[in-house]
């Protein structure tokens, strides 16, 4: 089948999906950007994903999902539970995990795709996502995939080029590309300056200094 | 796998999801119901599940997407645009179609459903969906089964016994359980009388003749 040139993004403002981004228009995509609002700690991630799309003249949409977010509580993310220090490996940062959040992102995310006639959903996973997020893993992905390919008149792809790559490549990957990641945001605690401590900004730091990089966001 | 007895249910508050939940509770099960405000034409469907629910003493929550209805509005179901007349198959009621709304309800209930540590999503999809609805089709259920049972630490089955039966089948197996049709609601202009003419309707009627029952909706 002969794919049109125009994807839908899911934006969440941090490294992965900024850096996928920049990918997408180098590889000569019209892009959509889709960022949402699901009650996060981490709402200055929102804001940077604004700023991103404003400088490279992106399309971009924030979706209120606040509305679900008492249905599916359950999360240090969304809740009023503290957000666990430590590695992003160690069994308390399950509690990190909002049910089904990336499913549920994705599949509006395929609705705006349908909608104005896109054929690519690109999500910026990894495979440092795969030990604590089930729907950040392969197998959701390829699932993911195949259903949104049947779910509609027009069938949406499924497109995850980080998926076996972990974040120090993106961040080569990204560097190579001139990323501008002072306007991303990763500190789970939601602290512009990354708090050094939750398990995202130590995948962070490693990520850098895997690429060679100073992180911008740090003085 | 051993399941529990627990289970969401989306809840149109039309004929099919309505029976399927009287089903549910004869077959003993828990049931958590969920209904899906998307700014549909015919919300009067929504007081009908509530109804419904209040008889049967069901947990019930409407889910607020009408902030999602901007990106996915291509459609006279949630749109501006006028709701055709005629039947289902024709090619004009195309234009009722919610690019993914399936996906997206059943991707929240999903959400919920691990969040309250229900094993099953059940869903009244019917034979006569399938000619418009992609997401409706035998094909889009199983492989939306697929990714829910690995999109989460907790595998949500989907649970669709209606997907090999018609309209006229479900009235019957509704007749048999004394269901309350007076509490369902079907027309897609949201006339609390049916108004004869659109395909919802039209299937409607057809149910009660196939199954040897009067419409407690038309007096």
């Amino acid at each position: 089948m002969n794919m049109n040139k125009k994807a839908v993004i899911i934006l969440s403002g941090g490294m992965d999906s900024t850096t996928l981004l920049y990918k997408l228009i180098k590889d000569g995509f019209e892009v959509f950007a889709v960022s949402f609002d699901y009650g996060q700690r981490h709402k200055i991630e929102l804001q940077k994903a604004s700023e991103t799309c404003a400088k490279l003249h992106i399309d971009h949409r924030i979706v209120d999902l606040k509305s679900i977010t008492g249905l599916i509580s359950n999360s240090a993310l969304t809740g009023d539970i503290d957000v666990p220090e430590g590695h992003y490996e160690a069994e308390n940062m399950k509690l990190t995990v909002v049910p089904n959040r990336n499913m549920i992102m994705a599949s509006i995310a395929i609705g705006y795709a349908v909608n104005i006639e896109a054929d690519t959903l690109a999500l910026g996973v990894h495979v440092g996502d795969h030990a604590i997020y089930p729907d950040c893993r392969e197998e959701f992905i390829e699932k993911l995939n195949a259903v949104s390919m049947v779910a509609n008149y027009r069938p949406v792809t499924i497109y995850a080029p980080f998926l076996s790559v972990d974040k120090g490549d993106i961040a080569m990957i990204g560097g190579r590309m001139d990323v501008d990641y002072s306007m991303t945001h990763t500190c789970y605690k939601g602290e512009e300056i990354p708090c050094g401590k939750c398990g995202a900004c130590q995948e962070r730091a490693e990520a850098f200094a895997k690429a060679n990089l100073v992180d911008p966001l740090i003085k």
